[in-house]
């Protein structure tokens, strides 16, 4: 691959840092990637310098590529679900040293003095810099893990457990780092995560298949609702879900009424709560992580009725992302992937776009992705 | 006043028991109220008998007297904020005696054997009984407060506090047995009841009021957020909310932006929620506890983004409901009532469909429904 700096004419100019790196960059709303020279910054005092080696491909790394949520400064590197090695650490960074397996995420930097990041959780800091198509604080754009280096302080980096703890593979890891925690955090938040409790998971794709293994995991019964019937399988079979609820099909939605301690939506597309709502035992919750573009439609009374609780969820804190991390090593859990190299990622993002993924993809950057 | 059985064409015939009592009913849906000869049971092993001193007027029972909720079975006797004194218990009732000064709300019965009722939160019953215009377990129609006598199964009676326990009077108080629990025990569900935090109260009328109390109680700061310019005196000195603000103002909606830790909504007619929730501190509550006709409509960003929860509530469980009581008494916390005669609810009901008291209506039963 021959990476190129050319940038089209609405592009701002890349930051000039002193350490050269490699990414894939979109430089316009076709979205479409190309090999580009950036830069990072030098060490800082409480930097972790990582050499990345995988990164996964989330949605929403399309959705900005593409500019559909007309928020992209082009040329955009995206991906937050990154794994590496660290290669070198600042002088104050305490709990890294080069050779240690990690993990960064959706954020990069918060304000450290609100509220929110008092209380633990960064995730909802208003000040919150994103990985990729974010201002950094001193100024420049970030740039995510389509690329071979990120430079990022301590405090946004997780480690991966050690082999001697149950080594958590870091291809299939990548994607708990977004994916992973936007399931979990909310899960055990909610307590979404008791043994024999039930739990419903609406769609099954990068996040919702994630979910079933969180609440397999955890000891919970869990039923897979999707619109789709020919995931019934896949979903029985492979990720053992103990049911599977097509949502179009109004008998089977109607047997499972009431059944159910809450449901994690990961659906993108339903705007009409009211048949899922219906599916909670009194005092249940449905937590929403996925974002329809149109507003809910929710009938008063399938809340009030039953006392029942409608939440939605972010991302995850960085105590909740390392804790998931930890859990998910423990108990097994990682994502099912499609490993592509560097030269993929166009068709992985046509493919993305048609929903043609099981369930996730993770580039192979360390191996693929080459500066010459 | 003169007792009447005489019902319309299409009402039920009134059960009957040996007891006989009277009652103030509805015959049709022009929710006229006239006075009616009723039976209550004898008095079970389990049941309380009480003399009825003082029922609130709730808005429900204006909605279930003109058959705006298309569930009425006439005659209506209704009535759910109940207070009386003990006159007989049943040889299994421990709690209670002759002379005790108690509570009904909005239930008379539950299964007793459902996940809610196991969990204590058997207001989520999906077989309970309500305190009027339900079935009871012997098949016969239930009768509220508007009434001189009510028979109730001692596990849905709660204990008024003696004087020396800091009592509450059981005219002012009768309110709490359904306007106070409403909001008081979704407060303490969700957390809306630690010293310090902010919470909204969205809507200053028979609810709202008493939610601020309750949230003074607690130490919380409370802003009243009205459509209602008027009541910003109303709200500031006389019921002590910390701020004020007008709904529909938008630079005094944008000032308070993203301030409060919770919001209890009574408001019955706003069906957006966009603007309250943007009021919401990350991870904050807005509990739902009116009924708007129409769908809610929600942006899925505004939940989403600040991991926010949207819940409903109806009613309370026996205990919560118990532990209001104990606790107003404790905080000296009250409805603002007018007290009226039996003679005076028709009016009342015309002056309650246009929003015109301050806050709650309370029949004076005690002295003014008479027998003969």
């Amino acid at each position: 691959m021959a990476p190129t700096t050319t940038a089209t004419a609405a592009a701002e100019k890349p930051p000039q840092h002193a350490r050269k790196a490699v990414g894939l960059a979109a430089h316009d709303n076709s979205g479409h990637l190309t090999p580009i020279h950036i830069s990072r910054r030098n060490t800082g005092d409480d930097d972790v310098v990582i050499k990345v080696l995988y990164c996964g491909i989330c949605h929403s790394d399309l959705h900005t590529i593409k500019n559909e949520w007309r928020n992209a400064v082009y040329p955009v590197v995206a991906g937050h679900e990154i794994t590496g090695v660290v290669t070198e650490v600042g002088k104050n960074v305490a709990r890294f040293k080069a050779g240690d397996e990690v993990g960064v995420g959706c954020m990069v930097n918060t304000c450290g003095g609100c509220e929110s990041c008092r209380d633990g959780c960064e995730n909802y800091c208003s000040r919150v810099v994103f990985t990729y198509n974010s201002v950094d604080r001193d100024g420049t754009r970030t740039y995510g893990g389509y690329s071979d280096t990120v430079v990022v302080s301590e405090r946004f980096v997780v480690r991966f457990p050690s082999a001697a703890a149950g080594a958590l593979p870091l291809d299939s890891g990548a994607p708990l780092l977004c994916a992973g925690v936007t399931v979990y955090a909310p899960m055990r938040q909610h307590g979404l995560c008791e043994p024999g409790k039930h739990v419903g998971v609406v769609g099954l794709g990068g996040l919702g298949h994630v979910a079933v293994k969180f609440a397999r995991a955890f000891g919970m019964k869990v039923t897979v609702i999707s619109t789709s019937p020919a995931k019934r399988q896949e979903a029985l079979e492979r990720l053992g879900a103990d049911a599977f609820i097509v949502s179009t099909n109004a008998s089977e939605m109607k047997a499972a009424m009431g059944t159910m301690h809450g449901i994690i939506n990961t659906a993108s597309a339903s705007t009409s709560m009211h048949p899922y709502l219906a599916l909670l035992k009194p005092k249940g919750k449905m937590i929403l992580v996925g974002l329809p573009e149109k507003p809910l439609q929710i009938p008063t009374f399938a809340l009030v009725g039953g006392g029942k609780v409608l939440a939605g969820s972010c991302m995850g804190s960085i105590s909740e992302t390392q804790e998931m991390i930890d859990f998910a090593a423990e108990h097994g859990v990682a994502a099912d992937i499609e490993l592509i190299g560097a030269n993929e990622v166009n068709t992985a993002m046509e493919r993305l776009a048609k929903g043609d993924v099981r369930y996730r993809f993770v580039v192979d950057i360390g191996n693929t992705l080459k500066s010459d």
